[in-house]
């Protein structure tokens, strides 16, 4: 018999590699001659790096970079021998780096995540998997950019500072001196927003609030960004704000897809680059599992993308969750067989994420056992 | 397909009846044309009376009788129409009817239990099941003989109270008056409890002090135990004080056993009175639970019980809790397939108890879709 493994995390309780191994070791109990296959799984969003590491066995590397405030940090990044690198947008400008208190929706910039970009390039990397989301930045990528060689520039020639305060005198930008290896690297987004950039959806609009946005300043944020991808395309890029996603991550999606990225549901490029697909074709039996199922797994939430794929393959699947939301029942026949809470009862919260491995891996051989009643 | 839904009551969160009817329709949600047996069990613990008047259709009845401390209440018993009557001896003399800080050692008694066996007898009941346990007397069983009859003597002819402080000063008892239908009425203890009469595993010595006895009053109990049973003997009563379970609810286990009594462990009692050996022969799942399982469930609780049953006949077993607690996962493969919590994730006890039907519905719901998988 040959089973798939292919959780997400279960936040801070288990890493997805963790939950992956946890459930190999339930099958074994049960049936100690199946094949187990480990695919740990993410849907872009943190946990990601780690999980494509753990699937292809990359490494971990360490940059310096700036957070969104322009304060020093180190973030990592993964990178795979054929060279694949991951980079989490959130590592390094993530909205969780900044207190709520410090919050600045005019001074916030993602140029933090030019130096993984570049660390990256630098290190062989041919093809870049961006997960892309919880920044804390409205700048449409400006930082970005101006870290990999944009220059913004006002009216009279000036340089300006890649934060949206600044380029509300933005005229033009000189994408001149831009890291000419980026024309030869692959950029796949892993997102699951599909917000424009402008507009009432936009990235100022919906997500400036949560950054720390005034209602006054959410107009203003708004005009940088449509300013931002003004002069990209007079500068010859393509203009991508309207594209589903380009309002995501502040506008980073933007500057992406300016750059040639693609961008599509996080799991679904996680699964394709982890190798779900081969590993879940001829399959017995796939389970995946995440933190919480709710209504909103099927949102494109790690569990639905590894049922799809599933689906594919005419593979059943079982779902495992430390905790069964609202909604969870309606996952049943919508690509899941069953979803299974692994908590032993009652009980803290504390208490089940403490016990998380153990109760994941009963859980599994209790299903296993089930299922070979039949 | 013919699946036995065969659970113990949830306590506080849902009767045997109540968890069978939800394992029902958890069944017949994945499986609509399957047969459901519904047997809803208990142990001869709380819940015994219930169970047994579910599965056989029987009418609860309310008798005027009295606590073991004399108060008057009302007690319920069970009795169905062939005349089969159920009294758990808590009903009356329970040690949840008393607080802790009224509890007498001395004073209480089970007379209490006399008028529920009486109108039984009165209504036709030719068969009592008795669910021994639970109770606050240490009295021999002195007050139920009397309340049927029996009168305790002193030396003098003078005629005691049954209660452990007047038996004091016990010096025989006379029969002649009791209740003569009891000879023809046959009487099944059901009760877990193996502790003898006397001594330093005997009722007052492993009882008394939770009943409220001090440390020198369980030597004096422990005197007017042996002068109940010696008085007994004297009387052309068998000698019982060495049987497993005439210590069982402060020797009131003796007194039935002199009356001829037989003493089963509560949960065989109950399934041979609830022909769950007969619903389990050539079913193809059987399906029990109970509010917890651990590592006591193999010591005569429910499941165990059940599964016990359901060995007989080959028949896979699949256990449900609202909490596995430490062991749980000993009982697999010692009866049961799979031992499965049914709640939806960490939270209160409080929330678990009201959302047991609808989590145990779902889960046996889940258990039976992946069933299906093998």
């Amino acid at each position: 018999m040959r089973v798939v493994l292919a959780p997400d995390s279960f936040k801070e309780s288990m890493t997805a590699a963790d939950a992956a191994a946890a459930m190999a070791r339930g099958v074994r109990s049960v049936h100690p001659d199946s094949e187990c296959v480990e695919v740990p799984m993410a849907d872009g969003g943190e946990g990601t790096t780690a999980a494509l590491m753990a699937a292809l066995e990359g490494q971990w590397r360490t940059v310096r970079t700036a957070d969104a405030l322009g304060r020093r940090i180190e973030a990592r990044y993964g990178l795979t021998a054929d060279g694949l690198a991951v980079i989490e947008v959130a590592e390094s400008v993530g909205i969780g780096l900044v207190e709520p208190a410090d919050r600045d929706a005019l001074r916030a910039n993602s140029a933090g995540v030019a130096p993984l970009v570049i660390d990256a390039l630098d290190a062989g990397a041919t093809r870049l998997i961006v997960g892309l989301g919880g920044t804390v930045t409205t700048d449409g990528g400006a930082g970005l950019l101006a870290g990999l060689g944009a220059i913004w520039l006002g009216v009279d020639g000036t340089v300006l500072d890649p934060r949206p305060g600044a380029l509300l005198a933005l005229d033009h930008v000189d994408l001149t001196a831009l890291d000419r290896r980026l024309a030869d690297t692959t950029i796949e987004l892993a997102c699951d927003v599909t917000n424009p950039l402008l507009g009432p959806s936009g990235a100022a609009a919906i997500f400036g609030p949560q950054k720390g946005a005034t209602p006054e300043q959410v107009p203003v944020l708004d005009g940088v960004l449509a300013r931002v991808a003004d002069a990209l395309v007079a500068a010859g890029r393509p203009d991508v704000r309207e594209l589903p996603g380009s309002g995501a991550a502040g506008g980073l999606g933007a500057a992406f897809l300016a750059l040639g990225a693609t961008l599509r549901p996080g799991v679904e490029v996680v699964a394709e680059a982890a190798g779900l697909d081969d590993a879940v074709r001829g399959a017995d039996l796939v389970l995946t599992g995440e933190g919480s199922l709710d209504r909103q797994t099927l949102a494109g939430k790690t569990p639905a993308g590894v049922a799809a794929v599933a689906a594919r393959h005419g593979v059943p699947v079982i779902a495992f969750a430390g905790r069964l939301g609202d909604g969870a029942d309606e996952l049943v026949g919508r690509g899941f067989v069953a979803v299974q809470s692994i908590t032993r009862g009652p009980g803290t919260l504390a208490d089940a994420l403490r016990e998380g491995p153990a109760n994941l891996e009963r859980a599994v051989a209790t299903a296993l056992r089930i299922r070979a009643l039949g």
